[in-house]
């Protein structure tokens, strides 16, 4: 497993099934940190996950501090679009844990105040858009981690 | 503007309305080439999209021929599961057209295999899944197209 996509708190069900097909085809893990906005049974995040949700190597945890007990150690990156470096300055490694926050508001304040070092935004190039798409933001990160590490 | 996104013959609604969200929030053009799978004015389209629909800079063609039409010179980039080469072998070009099929099919054979000099994947690392969400390959291509051209 090269990466592992985390997501604290995820709000929207077919982000999460889109990011569980993500997860399948970039074979990384998913950690799933509730409470969710959703039953994970929810036939939208199965509809976005098409068939292969079985298939996708997931940890659920009760909470973010059950997430870090589980987690010690680990090379921790988060992702705000308060970030100040770039996704492309990250220099990726194996295992690394990719930490995305909820839809609506992102990562808390205690959060990245904490992690200010290892914050790191996708630069967005308009006024009129404050974020991408949840699932688009693992996408584009994921990737470029890929990238880096395969090639 | 220093890439083109084009989406031949788009079914989803919500997937047109989050590349509308990405084409704003990387600067592209977005190119709609009909028969839709849902009217434009669908609220699924501008709920992805957000309030910024009408900042995006939009393009809509009547069929794949209007759009060559009107596009003659232009530097067309295809996406296909099809591809032989990944997307991080592109080299990207200000003003690219990038070119994505329909969600349930891709691109029609005749285009694939007319252009199969300029046909790109985005690699995939699961035998389960054939293929990524229409919008997130979108993301990650056009994120890996700004990398090169803004480093």
């Amino acid at each position: 497993m090269p990466l592992n996509i985390v997501l604290f708190e995820p709000e929207i069900p077919n982000n999460t099934g889109n990011i569980g097909r993500l997860s399948l085809a970039t074979n990384s893990h998913l950690h799933l940190v509730k409470p969710f906005g959703f039953e994970l049974s929810d036939k939208r995040v199965k509809r976005a996950g098409l068939d292969y949700w079985q298939h996708i190597s997931l940890t659920i945890y009760e909470s973010i501090d059950d997430f870090y007990a589980k987690n010690i150690g680990e090379n921790f990156i988060y992702f705000s679009s308060h970030g100040s470096k770039t996704h492309w300055d990250i220099d990726f490694k194996d295992n690394m844990f990719l930490i995305f926050g909820k839809e609506s508001s992102g990562l808390s304040k205690e959060i990245t105040e904490i992690n200010n070092s290892k914050l790191y935004k996708i630069p967005l190039y308009s006024d009129h858009i404050r974020s991408l798409n949840l699932s688009n933001a693992v996408g584009i990160v994921v990737y470029e981690g890929l990238r880096q590490l395969t090639k």
